[in-house]
């Protein structure tokens, strides 16, 4: 027998991933009224004021982003081109797509960029420009100083990753490594206009974080840079070329990153066009308008997805059994983007492995319920699937194939074990990203 | 300047230590009117058809709940025993106070259990024996087969320890072990009635759980134990009295504990009468009194502390700033018992850990607000405080003080941190236990 709750899931999932279609979230949000661009909640721009528009961007959403810009634009545009993960493009008219290596960046991004740079050097006071930004821009948007080379970076990137240095911490060196990071972008783009529309895969929506926020101001210096590789002590580590150039930004020979006080940013605008919140208060509203009463968590879901799962799994038991949250019916949701500590040698991902493990603690429920963890771009760690989903009688079927869960959970197995049972949730490349979204319905 | 949730959350915290104390929790639940002993929302016992009434008890919060008894019943109470942990007992004038160790169990134990039996062995049809558990009962109440001593116990508990045995394998066997456990003080009680009056201290409430389900149902059975002797390979480990007593009973020589189709249930009422969930929903109460409106998340915490911390603090963060899962003025309430892997060699407790986790993600927040997160119990690990709590200007003291959160969190030292900065909460030992309570205003 069908899960009551399964028909209405799956459209939910669909719904939100339409939600959240950088297509669509450009053209749900920009209209354009003869001259004037509105942007929903936003501003009116008057594209009279501008003599020329042009528009780059970076990520792996950005090719149905330009494709959306184009169809609102078309002739208004007067150049363009965007540099999108291999495979993720798709047929543009008047913008140039390219394509290049991601997450590691390759020759091409440095080509691919030099040609958006080329564009956005033409511009002047008086012109826009356009940039389309999602995630996986920092690695296809990049300049890097002059006689700095990949390798360089690639070395460099080896040594932060393993000294212990804090995710900021990195950040910080590689924004003062790159020409394009920290609003240097902007400052590039300056006296035209920029225009950055931004769709979010980062907890909490940093716009200094978001592609590393090549059009946003940037707190870290050349200083705090230098400190950073002295503390972690990569003095003598750092190839000689990487350590005469922060010498310079020392001495003030390159100017640093932008700050918010910097007047470029009068001429600069970044808007959040989609996010994780986005994607959950589509399936919030869908779930409300199908009869659940609904509990929006969170968009800032972090932590070990086995940890996590367990207090997820409390709080549908305590729902189901006591109604609190919420009763039944009823819909828990959240989003983020837990992480999996690896242990075993098996398949998996953040979202497989979490609805494994809830579905570990609620081996013993025997109430109707449907719970699903998925990645929205479609991808869950290095499998083909974006996430996993579970009901009641996952349990019966786990107990008649004599499935140990721990075991697999230990294996950090969750791929194998769905797929055997069929249930994954496969959604193919979805050319979007905000993360993952979670939702229980009981 | 004084945190404007600070006040309202000392207030909440003594309102919830209230509502689950056993004293009260037994005058305000149940009621004398004339012959009629009213259970609230249970039960109405005449107590006119019982010829004789007697009492007894076992666990950390017994004290407390025969004072009430006492109090209510008085005289119509013919006699009575309870065994408390050492410095637990409070002064009783019908019902007898007798003290054991607690949570390893002494020789005082058995001997105290030998009394209270002796009392409940005089109990015929027609009379009534009332049982009060609370958490710590398990080794405050117990009764050994012929033969096994306190030391064959205490090599067997190691053993399955250091086994990897699940803790429902373990209380299996211990409840095979024991002429007290699994519902078999019920059918010593028995032709009398048994009215067993809970102090709930274990997630979900589960009845065979709580002080090992003494007047409860149990599902295990001799053949299980056996079979858990053997999976884990102890057959060769456990002494030759233990062995020859399991034989003993899978051979039907001794009777296995009872299953709810028994007949003894007909005489067995197990109430809880406090738990988790009656001091959420205090503070529940409290809080939206207080003008908050509030989350009660779940009863049911479980999991890492430091990684549902991650959790926690996300929800606080999008409360906060997003507003949901609820707006300002806000409060997020939840209960049950974290656990910690420890790594270091610092001091501290689950709650103490949690808050300070809490803190390490909440280190940009610069909104009001109120975490924490306490044992009921008055007690946090080896230490003398039952939690911690931080707000926002407790950022600006740790930044003042340079004091290193993570390092404190990786060294396992939260009771230190929290000392100097004088945010533990310290309540004392409070005769009760419904495990902790984390609650945040803001």
């Amino acid at each position: 027998m069908m899960n009551r709750h399964k028909n209405t899931a799956e459209k939910m999932i669909k719904s939100a991933l339409r939600a959240v279609d950088p297509y669509y979230l450009i053209m749900d949000q920009l209209k354009l009224e003869g001259d004037i661009l509105v942007i929903q909640n936003r501003e009116k721009i008057n594209l009279a004021e501008f003599k020329r528009i042009f528009v780059i961007g970076a990520g792996k959403g950005a090719a149905p982003m330009a494709l959306a810009i184009e169809e609102l634009l078309g002739h208004r545009i007067n150049a363009g081109a965007i540099n999108v993960k291999y495979g993720h493009g798709q047929d543009l008219k008047k913008i140039r797509l390219m394509e290049a290596a991601h997450p590691i960046l390759d020759e091409n991004t440095l080509k691919n960029t030099r040609q958006m740079l080329e564009i956005i050097d033409q511009a002047r006071q008086n012109d826009l420009v356009i940039v389309l930004i999602t995630g996986g821009g920092s690695a296809l948007l990049e300049l890097l100083p002059e006689g700095i080379t990949l390798q360089d970076l690639a070395i460099l990137n080896q040594l932060l990753l393993s000294s212990g240095a804090a995710i900021d911490e990195i950040n910080t060196i590689r924004k003062h490594l790159s020409l394009i990071k920290g609003g240097q972008l902007a400052k590039r783009i300056a006296p035209a206009r920029t225009l950055s529309l931004i769709l979010s895969d980062v907890i909490g929506d940093p716009l200094q974080s978001i592609a590393s926020g090549p059009a946003a101001p940037d707190t870290s210096t050349f200083a705090q840079a230098v400190d950073i590789i002295s503390k972690y002590r990569l003095e003598n580590k750092i190839s000689v070329k990487i350590k005469a150039y922060f010498k310079k930004g020392l001495r003030g020979e390159i100017p640093d990153t932008p700050d918010a006080n910097d007047a470029v940013f009068k001429l600069t605008a970044n808007y959040i066009i989609g996010n994780n919140a986005l994607a959950l208060n589509t399936l919030k509203h869908d779930a409300e308008q199908s009869g659940y009463k609904t509990v929006l968590l969170t968009d800032r879901v972090q932590g070990e997805a086995r940890e996590i799962a367990k207090l997820l799994a409390g709080i549908i038991k305590s729902g189901v059994q006591s109604g609190f949250p919420v009763s039944s019916p009823g819909c828990i949701l959240l989003g983020g983007e837990p992480t999996v500590t690896l242990s075993g040698d098996g398949k998996g991902g953040r979202n497989q492995e979490i609805t494994l493990a809830v579905l570990q603690e609620l081996a013993e429920c025997k109430s109707e319920f449907y719970f699903c963890s998925f990645g929205t771009d479609g991808t869950d760690g290095p499998t083909d699937a974006a996430g996993a989903w579970i009901d009641e009688q996952t349990i019966t079927k786990v107990y008649e194939r004599k499935l140990c869960v721990s075991d697999y959970l230990q294996r950090n197995d969750s791929y194998h074990f769905f797929k055997q049972i069929d249930q994954l949730i496969a959604t193919g490349p979805t050319r979007t990203n905000v993360m993952d979204l979670i939702f229980c319905l009981y």
